[in-house]
């Protein structure tokens, strides 16, 4: 089975896993309506993925893992429905988003219980006898240090927006934002496949640098999207990264190595909330004159290359190749 | 030591974890400032004091527990937290709230980190080598399943307010409410010390029964207090339920049994955001008439008793007397 059915079959089995918790007669309603609207409504599944495959490369069972790969699922998408209310973002995934469909409260409230189900859910993991409670307890830990890893990335995130024009942001900040935002979840993902999976200290630790090395090409990757992506396949409006003003790397290099009439047109618009299909593809023209998105797209693949050499002390075996195929595919994704 | 000193050494210790664990050179700082905001405030360590007491009358070792006592109170921090942005209330504890001194998206963060640093402290449990990885995993399943109940209570509370006046709120639905609302958090406090303590299954079910009939007890006096306490014992405004149109057993049971006179008052007043003391004084005496407030007093007495009874099978001992004064307390106190 290749990469891309490895991932429809970890699709069908987290989704229908999903299904159980989140369970359409559970009340009140409009809470477990709010809190599942998000998930079914698509997405990639990508973090589960990685649970499942990371704990099928140290020789675990896929079925005993099937629980913290639906956990790592929960928490991403209780980010996700908390991120949209704090960037204002109306559409994800191709449909409006929780507090926009209900309102902000019951968003906050769908996030805050998506959450706390996904450590009911992660904790399901003890009844499969062969996985020790010391490391559900240890996957448990890296879940919720990560998501204090998420808050403070996108506490990060939200303060750089308005910077990077004023006094600017570090290539360096950048990096350490996204590390926080979008890298450590991945990072866990995979190290807690290799912990409920049975694997030794080494492999948790490979396993852990591949999923925060392909986290980083991910979020380069999503810069991209944001700037060159299509509206039918992003299932969001095209160049609102623009429009937001939202502090991404592309902007930060542009910014940093425009010439002056280029950062004028830049300035004006960056952060526009209104803008015309050609002016944006103006602002992109000048993007890549200056180099921006060929320089983030390299540095992805660099990500991407350092990610797979993490993956070569590993044996050769469907787990193995699928993850290799994750990673080339990551930087070459349209949505 | 009696019960006060007892409760005051609890807050010491806990406190002090605390101070580390939100520690001040945590970056980045305004997220770690608005998420110490609530907690230095103040509050009654009521949760943490549950924890520590109930694994002292299992005989367990308070500095075991600890982390545990300092779990339950991130937890109670950020469900207020939240609940503070829902219910648009801008003063809690005598000081404004977190998303009123900063904003709405850094208030949503706050309460998330809260959230997740409490798995990360409770998890620290397992540094004592005498309490094993099967208890703090029960344990946090515990506080996990709280937390959706308290989600879910939340959610009811927010519909109920709206339902009241339109089509009623029987006093079933507002127990159910209030039982996720307060009552699992304490109850989840009791069995939580009760498990990390070393307890047996049937000592952690009799502390879960306590626990959750003083929790009952707790929301009624809170009731109560919204509508007779005094703004510089609650640190909020008072009326601010009656403003509010919050949906308590005060106003249920009022507007279930209040003449058409009296009714003709009660909604005049129910939920008008401003009202004159004196309007407020001829509410508390329409109550008073109706009986509300003495029924509401009688009921929260009676889970008092019933919280009181479930620890008659204890031996004396310092704890067991601690939570009997500490019950009685639930019900009289001003703040």
């Amino acid at each position: 089975m290749g990469f891309k059915d490895s991932l429809e079959r970890c699709k069908i089995l987290v989704n229908s896993y999903i299904d159980n918790v989140l369970d359409e007669n559970l009340k009140p309603y409009s809470l477990y309506d709010a809190a599942r609207h998000l998930i079914k409504a698509g997405g990639k599944r990508l973090r589960p993925f990685l649970v499942i495959e990371s704990c099928k490369l140290v020789n675990g069972d896929e079925y005993s893992v099937l629980p913290a790969a639906v956990a790592v699922e929960l928490i991403h998408n209780f980010t996700l429905v908390h991120d949209d209310i704090m960037d204002k973002d109306e559409l994800r995934r191709g449909v409006p988003t929780v507090h926009i469909l209900w309102n902000i409260p019951l968003a906050i409230l769908a996030g805050d219980l998506l959450f706390s189900k996904a450590f009911e859910v992660l904790f399901e993991c003890c009844k499969t006898p062969s996985v020790s409670p010391e490391r559900v307890l240890e996957a448990a830990a890296r879940i919720a240090s990560s998501v204090s890893l998420l808050a403070e990335g996108q506490a990060m995130d939200v303060d750089f927006e308005g910077r990077l024009l004023k006094s600017g942001v570090s290539e360096e900040e950048y990096l350490n934002m996204i590390y926080r935002k979008t890298a450590v979840l991945m990072r866990a993902s995979c190290e807690v496949g290799a912990l409920i999976g049975g694997g030794c200290k080494e492999a948790v630790n490979a396993l852990a640098r591949y999923g925060e090395n392909i986290g980083m090409a991910f979020q380069m990757r999503d810069d991209l999207l944001g700037v060159i992506g299509k509206e039918e396949e992003l299932g969001k409006p095209v160049g609102s990264d623009l429009r937001e003003g939202k502090c991404t790397l592309i902007f930060i290099h542009a910014f940093n190595n425009a010439s002056s009439s280029q950062k004028r047109l830049l300035s004006k618009y960056y952060g526009r909330k209104s803008i015309s299909k050609m002016d944006l593809e103006s602002v992109v023209k000048v993007l890549r004159e200056i180099g921006s998105i060929d320089y983030v797209a390299s540095l992805a693949r660099r990500y991407v290359s350092i990610a797979k050499e993490a993956l070569l002390k590993f044996d050769e075996c469907e787990a193995k190749n699928n993850l290799l195929e994750l990673a080339d595919y990551i930087v070459v994704r349209t949505f």
